[in-house]
């Protein structure tokens, strides 16, 4: 414990160190770096499956489940998916050094805006090793240093990926320190990670809501954190009742574990009957469990009872709540107690409930017309994603670059006092 | 204890509450509310400042200081002057609803951003009545509910001003309970405040350090804060003198007790001896007290040795370090290592040199030639101040209206699904 804390100490003087000079990179040594670890890491694809297998064989033995086992292998594929992710950060803009809004005030001061990155960023994720590289180039191009802890189940892989990481940073003349990742498996590590206030500006976990959890509840460091995704669809009765069925079968059905997948479908009473029976057959072909209240299940006899339960329920799995409510109004209301803050949409021809929805829905995405699933960083037009925010403050939603990065004032005088 | 705790929460639920209501609000109705509650204010000034009496003479009987006392007291002067605030945050833009940077991606969705509350915003602060009139117009105007904990020796004159507020919000239709001034002086209520993570969405304490530092160690919910403010002037070798001295003098002398005030002074070696006679003589006749390093102190006779502790220090006071540096490269260092990440500024002519300090000096507010004492809302143009953040996370230098909002994501679409 006393090694570990000194470990981590370590690599937080480290990484605030590496901060200072990586806020000052340029742009060109900053792509360059991107450029070099893709390279490096499509040339060591061979060790990096090769360290990845230690891995996977160890997580079978220890008897992880097949998803995870899954989530945890790489191959040519992801190798490729890898490098290309790092090369699309390259071809972003470099939002750092960026000014906007300069003024003139009365008193002669002209006063805007400069974007800086955070400083040093703490990552702590579990068994997908390509997070590795992409939070690793997500922090290198905002110029931000950053921790990066990996599930223990990856440690090989996550390992064999930081030389691919520490190689390009070094040929683009960049310290290495600017991403480390951390080489114990030692759960204690976590601990001083999201607590050294000193040499760690946030903390972003991704992954289960456990880890999540642990790590906000924890932390003494602030955390950009996804919780829950209990996305709501409302179909209105002003709805085109086409786009409302393409609209909540895609929301649900495109696909299942992601967290802007609709967990619950809310109906208008006035058109429960012209759009239940039609929409509940795709979903029962597709495999989709159905739940729902009393007045749902009289038009489709193959929906079981929902429970209280089940409206605050994210099932990131096939299964679908549906309940029939009688306006825009109770609608909202529901949204309000069981919603997660994370995506809801309506679907309506009704301007007047469209701004509504739009205004009222306090959630992190609100959405008029569209799938709940566009809610994503590519989707966006971030051009890339180190997560989506639930939280308020700080960053809402798909977090990208910009997320990573902070606004510092700025002031041009020409020898003005106050007086 | 316990009853501490049940209060808490009933305080709580109530500003979730009204936060929802607030956050519908419209323009109208929360401009009304302030100059209802400026003009409720005005005509109870007298019964302000006789229940303002039974703080002061308790707050004498206890042995306050002097200056304390002076912070308590209301008079028919800072009354007109709290009732002038809220008139001017009337006047400003609503920046509730604002919608910005709508973008048409491919897949033919719209995407952007809308401005919206935060929710409820709790407020801790010390012995100056005043703040609970400021902190309830910039909470209303921004359409959150807030929940007031002003210090105990304010306690009759914050609920006598709560009952102001009260009146103009009831008048103007709006829930009284979207500002609740705490009314009980036991210290549980603050622990209770900064961990109720479901009622409260971020934290802002105002005063000493002691409490500020208190509250973000125990805090369980995003805290914007203030801590130190050792500011900086650096002045280079090819500043022009006068401005130089000018800018010097009025960062340190203007006011001594604030946050933007400057306390240790670098001066490039090719100008100290050009800079520091003619600059301390106006320090020394106006009662400064200098301390300074070796070369320093063979220029001015009369500085005092300044010791490693001088260089950390926020005086908030008539004393001045100053320490006489090789280049600007030393004296960023300087900065980076003592520096309080407030505001610092640099003097010179010199193009290059103005732009690596504007991009190098990670702090809130950043300035080239012009006085410290800038950093300040008011100055910014942010027509009024919660407060000024020294965190790097979501607001960053003097906190507005829009510090006390957030973002969130709305996609306007036309039936778009994911393919």
């Amino acid at each position: 414990m006393q090694n570990i804390k000194a470990y981590m100490k370590e690599v937080g003087q480290a990484a605030r160190a590496a901060s200072r000079f990586m806020a000052q990179a340029d742009t060109n040594a900053k792509n360059r770096a991107l450029e070099n670890i893709a390279t490096a890491i499509l040339l060591n694809s061979a060790r990096l499956i090769a360290e990845n297998a230690k891995d996977v064989d160890a997580a079978r033995q220890n008897g992880l489940d097949a998803a995870s086992v899954d989530r945890l292998t790489l191959t040519d594929k992801t190798i490729k998916v890898m490098a290309e992710g790092l090369r699309q950060i390259a071809a972003l803009p470099d939002p750092i050094g960026e000014i906007s809004d300069m003024k003139y005030r009365p008193s002669g001061i002209q006063v805007g805006k400069m974007r800086v990155p955070l400083g040093v960023i703490g990552i702590i994720y579990e068994s997908r090793p390509n997070v590795t590289a992409d939070a690793a180039g997500l922090c290198l191009k905002s110029g931000n240093a950053c921790i990066l802890r990996g599930g223990s189940e990856a440690i090989h892989s996550n390992q064999a990926i930081a030389a691919c990481v520490h190689q390009g940073l070094r040929e683009a003349g960049l310290p290495e320190t600017a991403v480390q990742v951390v080489n114990t498996t030692d759960r204690a590590a976590v601990g001083e990670l999201i607590t050294m206030k000193e040499y760690v500006d946030v903390i972003v976990p991704r992954g289960g809501k456990e880890l999540i959890e642990r790590v906000s509840s924890e932390a003494r460091i602030p955390v950009i954190k996804h919780l829950h995704g209990v996305c709501h669809v409302y179909i209105d009765d002003e709805a085109d009742i086409d786009k409302a069925i393409r609209i909540a079968d895609n929301a649900k059905t495109h696909r299942y574990g992601v967290c802007n997948a609709m967990e619950t479908l809310l109906v208008n009473a006035n058109v429960a009957a012209q759009v239940l029976p039609r929409l509940c057959k795709i979903y029962l072909d597709k495999g989709v469990e159905l739940r729902g209240d009393d007045t749902a299940r009289k038009l489709v006899a193959q929906m079981k009872v929902a429970t209280e339960e089940d409206w605050h329920t994210e099932y990131l799995a096939a299964i679908l709540s549906i309940r029939v409510v009688a306006d825009l109004d109770e609608a909202l209301s529901h949204i309000s107690t069981y919603g997660s803050q994370h995506t809801d949409s309506i679907v309506t021809e009704n301007y007047s409930k469209a701004m509504r929805f739009l205004r009222e829905v306090d959630s992190a995405s609100v959405m008029v017309n569209a799938s709940t699933r566009f809610a994503d960083g590519f989707e966006y037009g971030l051009g890339a994603e180190i997560g989506i925010s639930t939280d308020k403050i700080h960053a809402r939603g798909p977090v990208g670059l910009e997320g990573l990065t902070s606004q510092k004032y700025i002031v041009l005088g020409s020898g003005q006092i106050r007086i």
